[in-house]
This record gives C-alpha cells, structure tokens and sequence, in this order.
C-alpha cells in the first residue's frame, strides 16, 4: 500500500485533505483514483489507512481521504539521537534516508573541527523532504526530528552520557559491552564524526561524557555504511541487551 | 594513504608490477609519483605498505612498487557468507559495496521466487570491479568471493545451519537471541529476499534448516539499508555474543 504524509490526521478525525503535493502524487505519478485505499502518516506517531473518497482531477489539489482506521504507534524505543557531521550533500541524502528507514528519532548536524559540510537553512529544509520520503516508503510514522546545526562544543553539552560515538577500528580494542547503552528514559544517541574522524580533543571529550566507542567490522567504513551499520548495532544492543542491569 | 590491487602481491616478495589499470589510476587519476607511499592488497589477506619506484609515464603500465612490508591479515571472523536475491541494478552496486566494507566473505546471488533480477556473467563480473574498488577504499586485503548465481534450493542445500535471513519487522516477534550463530568453524550466513520478500515455501525451509529470524527497528527497509544494518547485527553479535556457551 502507497503511504502518504498528513499533517492534518489525528487519531480522532474522519477525513482528511491530502497536502496539494501528495495530491499531486497520488494522483499523476501513481494513477490512484476513487477508491483506492492507502496508508496516512501524520509525522508524529499516528498512522491510519484510508481511502480515496473525492478526487478532482482538474484542480489535483482536493483530494479527500476517509479515515478507515487510525492508529497511536508507541514512541520509538530506545530514542536515538543521531549526532552526525554533515558529510558532502551527496552523502547525506543516503543518511537521511537510513537513519528514517532505522527509527533515529532525532538528527543533529555537529559542525566538528575536521567536518567538510556546513549546511545552510535551504539545504536543511532540502533533509526534511528527505525525512518525509524515506518515512513514506518505509512505513515509519515517526518522523525524526532535524535539529539546526550546532557546534561540537554546544552539541555535547547538551547532550546525555549515554551512546555511542563511532570510532576507527582498532586490532587492540577491548570488549566493552557492559555498560547499559541507554538512560532510564530509554535515550541513547550515536556520534558520527567527519570522513577525516573526530579531533583528538573531540575524542577525549566524547569519552570524559561517559560515551562508548563503537566499531563494526574490521575495516574503514564510509558514512552511507557506518549510519546504517552502526545505527543497527545500536538498536540491536538496545533491544537486546547482553547483560541484566546490576540490583 | 591510497590503496591499490596487486594479485602479484604475495608475503615474501620484494617488488610488484602494478596492473595496467592500476597504475594508470595512480598515476593519471590520483597523480602520484616516484617516491610516494601506497598500500597493496591482493585480495587474499595479504597487505603491503609499499613505495612507487619506477614510473614510466611514456606507456603507464610499467609502474614498479618497492615493498616495504608485507602483512598477512587474519582471515575474517566470523566467515559470513551474504546469499542475497539480486536487487535491481542500481541497488546491487550499493549492497557490493557496503558487504565488502564490512568484510563478508562470500557474495551468493540467489535465484528466489520473488527475485526480479537474473544476473548474467557480464554483471557478475562488475561486482568483481565493485568489490575491488570498495576493498581498496575500506582497506579491506579479504575480498568477498562471488559465486554463480544459484536457485534457492540448491543456495539452501549447500548452505550451513548458521544465521539469519532478513524478516518482516512484527510487532508479536520474540525475542531469541540465545542460539549460538556461528558454527564450531566460525561460519555463519545471513539471507537477504528480494523486494516482494521470501516466498512463503521459501521461508520455511529457512526456518527448517536451522536459520533464525532477524529484523532490526520496526519499518520496512530498502535492501540498501537492510544489507549494512543486518550484516552489522550479524557481526556485533558474533563478535560480542550474549551468552556463554553452554558447558
């Protein structure tokens, strides 16, 4: 079934108008008409299936959809903040998407000492578009939140002691899997430095924080792969912890 | 520092003749000279830090490497073998790469039901470039091998008892984490289905063989993301696993 944002759908409401440019959509790129029944995401939690009730096609911006079912999903558990370093704009599409795709609940760009990008208000809004299409196509009614650039310094102080920080894989790292990745909020977060890594004075302060190095494989990982991958690792740990918090 | 292909590399030798192609790309591409510094990999574990020695620029095919230390990585573990259905072509380019960057061993195109692709051997033979080209980025000296493509029945006949295949996210799944997922020779698979999913038949016969269910956060995910995040799972639990063996 095709997805489709709406901001208007709460979980009480009968109908809904489809925004002029999911209209657009429905209607001339997918050829949906009357009848037809699709899912609804309002972006915060709540997604319904409906069905096409009323279809304008001379104006494709009155598109009605009658609410069949609308449904509360829980909030995200845990609630990954991504800290990322924006990499080049032809990198961070496929972050975006992944990071959607995987239930990050909240993206933060962090301007760092080696970054590469400092993306501007239009690029930023370019990263919702994203948002919204990697929500619809993975079903996710959870759309994370994009946080205005910040730097390092503010990023970290505003941040929590728990997460992870991705860090260059070493032969020599110890196993470190004890400490509980998230708080009694169920908040984690993840770290993801620039493609020439943190500073070393970045490093240390994401480890004085009380943040967890992180690696997966053996080898260097471009950022397309290391958000996805380490995101995953992230949730796995999460959702299934290896060992029992201490009485 | 830049890595290169050398399949004349091996862990006694004191000096290689890189590829044509190679050393057009050092020389032509990244300009590099006489004197610098690059990393060799010949795709079977061995990896050299070596100096360009001889450059002749008249035919750029007689560029002579000066070894100055040979290393001979330890083979991958856990050994993951990807038995993936071919996506269409402008994804299978991302799953190559990503599945090389994180150091599977093995790349099965798999023929399933669903499938939608059908490689032929002149595709095949551009994942190898694919994985060449990733191997040299991610510095990775194993490169996954790539087999023929298979059917599902002959991928599962000839397959081990250890690993995941990809499942729909639900929200009723247990938890089962306590199945050891490598064998004694520290094997292990992981199955990725094709858009429209394992066939029902097929799913079970997975489940018959041993194989467990695997999903990573709630929606649904492009094969793109689906094959670093669960790759990247596979891993961290190999690596750190949950519980001891029993004795």
């Amino acid at each position: 079934m095709h997805a489709f944002y709406s901001p208007q759908l709460t979980i009480s409401c009968q109908e809904v108008q489809l925004p002029a440019s999911e209209s657009r959509h429905a209607l001339q790129v997918l050829r949906l008409g009357a009848g037809d029944h699709i899912l609804l995401l309002n972006g915060h939690g709540i997604h319904a299936e409906a069905v096409l009730d009323v279809v304008d096609n001379r104006r494709h911006s009155t598109t009605t959809c009658r609410i069949l079912q609308a449904v509360a999903a829980p909030k995200p558990q845990p609630h990954i903040t991504l800290f990322i370093a924006p990499p080049k704009s032809k990198n961070i599409d496929a972050v975006i998407r992944t990071a959607t795709e995987l239930g990050a609940a909240t993206i933060v760009p962090v301007l760092c000492r080696f970054g590469v990008a400092k993306p501007d208000l239009d690029t930023i809004a370019n990263w919702t578009k994203t948002v919204i299409a990697a929500a619809k196509q993975s079903h996710n009614p959870w759309f994370p939140e994009i946080k205005a650039p910040v730097t390092f310094a503010d990023a970290l102080k505003d941040a929590g002691a728990h997460g992870f920080f991705g860090a260059v894989p070493k032969p020599t790292d110890a196993d470190s899997p004890a400490a509980l990745p998230v708080d009694d909020q169920q908040q984690t977060s993840l770290w993801i430095g620039p493609e020439g890594g943190f500073a070393p004075e970045e490093l240390s302060a994401l480890e004085a924080k009380g943040l967890q190095p992180l690696t997966v494989g053996q080898w260097i990982l471009r950022v397309e792969t290391a958000v996805p991958a380490l995101l995953a690792v992230v949730l796995d740990r999460c959702q299934h912890p290896r060992h029992e918090p201490a009485e």
